[in-house]
């Protein structure tokens, strides 16, 4: 099977009453939970799934959004994944979100990868060729 | 342009992590919003927006879901919406939620049409003409 | 210890940003997990936590909500909790919330008891005694 | 009126099914929404209310959150606020959320001051003289 990487790593939701509030556009914190369908989206491409059994799991140690316009309801926001930073036992996933052409707002969580036994373990071969395969896509300025 | 209705009605969302509680599936609350994305994609259809300016708006008078079996996680979810009851003045939503051919969850939805001053309003006549054609393709029982 | 029912049925939330959207209230399906709170309150006052371990646990089979008025921001949504049914393997809750004297939204939900395997189980004496209790002081009308 | 700043810096909730996933512990995401509940508590004791008719808005213009422990079910997350940084036209709030003793995450947001018209624009000298007061009072090491 050939992956598309530009397919997969694109996910758009179309904006509805749930996203926004009472400013009248979307909540600053529902930006986390897009880029979390985007990274599923993208995980789920590779791995056939998003939760994996047994001894690969991951803890965010840490995210943040910046924010540059606001979306407003019926407008369709676009998240395009990447990954910025692929090391042993983490990775920094970037989420850039856009509205047309627009930069909406940029979110980066940072993952570690950790054990059944919930400590810091090295993600596996298999699973970290794959992730290679996508950090070697991403352009870096 | 022709409209697809099939397609318009249908919505479908991968299960992610943020959609899941400690039980390990879906929380019960979430359902509420699948079906208003759902919801939503039809109204966008049939009138290129979910939100009026003006003079058309909805009030939700009630809401109620029944659950059949639980959704799980990297699950596909699909939401199908129709029109169970359409009146001058307001309408009830159905959407029945599936995994695979399983249905999942039932969820349907009164609203009320209001005006510009939140009072009950019967629907513009250009909106109605629409809504029941979708009225007129549910199947009932 | 002496427990003060009137006290665990009550929890109130002072509305926020994030409990609206942009029709400027409370977004409709937020309702549930207020009321969720509310009962977990109770719970958690009855039996010390709201997650059992092993044998004794919940499934929701259905959940309504009617609404009668829209909850602003800024203001105190109050949920007070009663169980409306009570039966050997099931029970109604009964969430009626309130700003200020005026009833805003009311929300059943029906639980099942289920055990370890999932399966329909009759809720275990202790437990049911204390629901019992928290039962007989409902007003019915 | 005498203020208790410790007390309107300080805002608790009881961690429930809603708050979790499926790994068992509360989502990443959901601490951005403690967060602003402690906030808002705060604003709502110095000025009445957290949505200012008029000329006094705020745009968020970025936010980061630091993970150290999971919270768990039945839990109670305590969020205390703070200011960490106050300039005319915008400020940082710190927020530090505990479980007992242990320090679990901790939430820093940017907000900006902007008019009616959404522009960046001065914080009004009331506003400002009473978040120096709880500014004064926040430890900087």
């Amino acid at each position: 099977m050939t992956i598309n990487i530009e397919e997969i790593c694109t996910f758009s939701v179309d904006i509805t009453y749930q996203d926004t509030d009472i400013a009248g556009v979307v909540y600053f914190a529902n930006y986390l939970n897009y880029a979390e369908r985007g990274r599923s989206k993208l995980l789920k491409s590779l791995f056939g799934k998003i939760k994996f059994e047994g001894e690969q799991n991951w803890a965010v140690r840490s995210t943040s959004i910046n924010y540059f316009l606001p979306t407003k309801i019926d407008d369709t926001l676009v998240v395009k994944t990447s990954i910025k930073e692929l090391k042993k036992a983490s990775l920094v996933f970037l989420h850039e979100m856009f509205v047309g052409e627009n930069l909406v707002a940029v979110n980066e969580i940072h993952l570690l990868s950790i054990g059944a036994d919930l400590r810091p373990t090295r993600i596996s071969n298999e699973i970290y060729e794959k992730l290679l395969e996508i950090y070697n896509t991403t352009e870096r300025n």
